[in-house]
C-alpha cells in the first residue's frame, strides 16, 4: 500500500473518533459506579476560558466531518450543537464515523492540490488539500481528541493513553 | 504535490515542536512576568498519575526522532531525560528538530511497507511503515504535545489553540 489522501483521512478519522468513544464509554461507566451524576463530567473543563467536555467532543466531530467532505469537494452538513448527556455525545460520534465512512478512495484520493476554501477566525481562509489535512485537520481533531481525554482524566476516570490510541498502536494488527 | 511519508512525517514533525517550543517560550514569559518559580511548571501534571511537563517534552521529541529515524532505516539515538527547566527542554526540542531535519524525502518516501520493530510495551512491536506513522507516531505525537499545552493552559499560561497549531493551520500560507 502507498500513502494516500483517503489513508491518511478517512480511516485516521474513524480510529480517533473510535477511541474517544471507547474513553467516553469509560468516563460513563465510571460516573454510574461511583454514582457522580454526568453532568458533573459534562460541564468539566481544563481551564476557565477553554471549552468543556461536550464542545470538544463537537468540534472533533465537526473536524473529522468537514475534513472527509471538503477532501471529497461535498458539501459540510450543520448539525446543532446541543448534546448534553453522554449518550448523546456518542450519538454525534456515531454520526460522525458514519458520515465521513460515506466517503471512499475514489472521492478523496488526489486531493492534494484541491482548493479548499472556508469561514475560519472571521474570515474565508483557502488552503490546497494536501494543507488543509496536515496543517488543520489533524491537528485540530488530535487536540480536541486529546483535551476529551485529558479532561476526563483530570477528572479521575481511570483510562490510560492506550485508550486514546487504540489496539493500532502495538502494532502487530492484522494486516501489520 | 502529492502526498508522501516524507511529506507527512519530518516537516510535520518539525511544526509540531516548533508549536511546542512557541508554547514553552510562552510559559517561561509568563512565569518571569509574574515571578513564579518555573519549578512550579516544570512540576506540573493534570493527574498524579500522568507524567508531568518534562516527560511530555521528553516523550514528543523521542516520537519525532524515532519516527524520522525509523523510516529512514536509521539507528535511534538515546538521549538522556533529565531536563529539569524551561532552556532544558527547549535545547531538547532543538536537537529534535535538528536531528529530524537530517532526513530527506529520498530516504523516508517509499518506507510505507519497512520493517519497523522496536521494544513497546515490554515485547517486540512489528509495524509496517505506513501504520507505524498513521498509527503510531501522529497519534503520540500529537498526545504529548497537546498534553504539554493543556498542563500549561491548565496552570494559567494565556495561549490558545493557534499557539498549538501554528500560522499553517489558517491557510493562506505561502504555497498553500
Amino acid at each position: 500500500m502507498t500513502i494516500s489522501m483517503y489513508e491518511t483521512s478517512v480511516p485516521v478519522f474513524v480510529r480517533v473518533l473510535q477511541n474517544m468513544s471507547a474513553v467516553l464509554d469509560k468516563a460513563a461507566a465510571h460516573a454510574a459506579a461511583r454514582k457522580i451524576d454526568e453532568s458533573v463530567f459534562i460541564h468539566a473543563r481544563l481551564s476557565p476560558d477553554m471549552f468543556a467536555l461536550p464542545r470538544q467532543v463537537q468540534i472533533a466531530t465537526d473536524i473529522a466531518k468537514g475534513g472527509a467532505a471538503r477532501l471529497a469537494g461535498a458539501e459540510v452538513p450543520r448539525w446543532e450543537d446541543n448534546e448534553a448527556t453522554f449518550a448523546e455525545l456518542q450519538a454525534r460520534i456515531a454520526k460522525a464515523i458514519e458520515f465521513v465512512q460515506g466517503f471512499g478512495a475514489a472521492q478523496i484520493d488526489g486531493s492534494e492540490e484541491r482548493d479548499i476554501t472556508f469561514r475560519l477566525a472571521g474570515r474565508d481562509a483557502h488552503f490546497k488539500g494536501l494543507r488543509y489535512l496536515l496543517d488543520f485537520v489533524l491537528p485540530n481533531l488530535y487536540f480536541h481528541a486529546t483535551t476529551t481525554y485529558a479532561i476526563l482524566r483530570h477528572n479521575g476516570v481511570e483510562v490510560g493513553k492506550m485508550d486514546f490510541l487504540g489496539a493500532a498502536a502495538l502494532g502487530d494488527a492484522p494486516g501489520a
